[in-house]
């Protein structure tokens, strides 16, 4: 996952890149994609929280650290990550447990940085 | 999936089979997937919602059919169903579709069935 | 798999009950799914070829079958669809074999199916 | 999975099929599939039950009836087998389960038939 | 997927340690796995792009920096390999997205690297 | 996988982290996923070398790591560990060989170690 603003940096980078090539099908995923997890009859939060969910079990770190930030950005509490975490290690097994050792290092860097911002 | 009524049945009788037979380790995590789901700081509704999008993007029917059926009886509407199914389309791809033409089956069974006992 | 009749009834028919549920977002994931694979750069066979190795590791049975009738109607021979089990089987291993198999026996019923249609 | 009789004549009708059609790779896969699991440092009812986690885990359920079925002929418990069903459970979670109510349903038939051929 | 030159380092140094290692069954399976990609009836480079996609939907970092390297080698141009990106992120889901990302860098890398020898 | 000494700590501080959270079930798993690996009907041995097998055919290195660490503990032998890898690589496709490196990279720095704690 590497730390938190490289992660950042190079999503912003290379989806620019990805977009700037032009191919239309790629350009219209990315579009849908945002799309979907925008508040409807589930909220944003929940939404956030089901997209962690799917990104544990299946596994793929840079899925759960975006969707870590963005649950939290629409209110997530801790505890509702971590049954988040409880469900995702149960429904996809141990090979889940080296995911959740990274995500929670991730929310513990995200957690420091929002006590410098709020000082 | 095979249809609602023996899916029932034999996911009633081989639990029991796989319990009766006395390994610890095994027992043991049935109950904590069972406890999982309990209502928390999520709600029931949300975590059956959240097994059910972990369920289709790994791609497991009969899990998809179990955590369709908790999802409606702990409150879930059609709506909000097909807003976890587009979420586990997107995040898991077009090898979702053939397990959501069967859950999309699965629920419209439940409907009728839910219909008849009404009346 | 079923029979090759049933599948593309079945197919037909939920697909229909899917798009007139409204949601949006799964509309738009179905339109994108067929447009993606149509002539480009690469031709309508390699693209179906293509979505046939990825449907092969991913081990998703009507995915297999939709692409090998795809592939078919777009031209494909026996031995360039056998290339491609052959790359999808060492990418994904033993566990492709039990879809190969059934891969192979939809390709027969089809090629019966011409051959009744040719008389 | 079907029942194992039919298991059984399929998986031997296709294997054909697929071996008969002269793709050089896919033989040579089959032939070292079949000699990767014979007796070496480690025994061969040690590599089947082997092959019965990776099948279970990865959720092919012709892979683990063929392993189960193997690995009873080469002399394997059923508590060795629930031991190996167990770690599966763990390592995979429980989207395993279905698969291992079926493999369960597959052990007892197995069962039933060696019962009567003693009688 | 690290930078390119190193990638290429570790993957030569540890495959020659695989195959000193003097187990038969896995040398075997490093021969057939070069043999498959080989020009058939399909040809060299769509057999890469096919075992890119299978890479991509697969999400092996290190398969897909392998086989955009053949691809490219074998003539594969740009608007190729962004055909079959999009075909892989159509498949297999969002989750796609960050090997994407890692790819499209790799690309980028080897276009620098090209440009320096063509001097 | 980093190296094995930044591997064990990372893995020792976080495991602590999520523990000390206080989410019951995630605490139970972790116990139950410990306990699952004793000494039973089969060895400690073999159920770390299946632990490995199916770490490596879901392509998990932090889990591979681990069991690789267990089974040499528990007196697993060079030929055990690479009939085991052969298992896996047969099972799981070319797409586990990137992993196999990683193990065998990590193998090697273990037997280093261990040369030097002899000294």
């Amino acid at each position: 996952m590497g730390n938190y603003a490289e992660f950042v940096r190079f999503r912003q980078e290379m989806n620019k890149k990805i977009l700037e090539q032009g191919n239309l099908d790629i350009k219209r995923f990315f579009a849908l994609d945002e799309k979907t997890y925008q508040e409807g009859s589930l909220s944003k939060k929940v939404k956030e929280l089901m997209g962690l969910s799917a990104s544990m079990v299946l596994r793929c770190d840079d899925c759960i650290a975006y969707h870590i930030i963005q649950a939290r950005a629409a209110g997530a509490s801790r505890d509702e990550l971590f049954e988040t975490f409880s469900i995702s290690l149960l429904a996809g097994g141990s090979i889940v447990i080296p995911h959740l050792r990274r995500a929670v290092a991730l929310m513990e860097e995200l957690e420091k940085s929002e006590d410098v911002s709020r000082e």
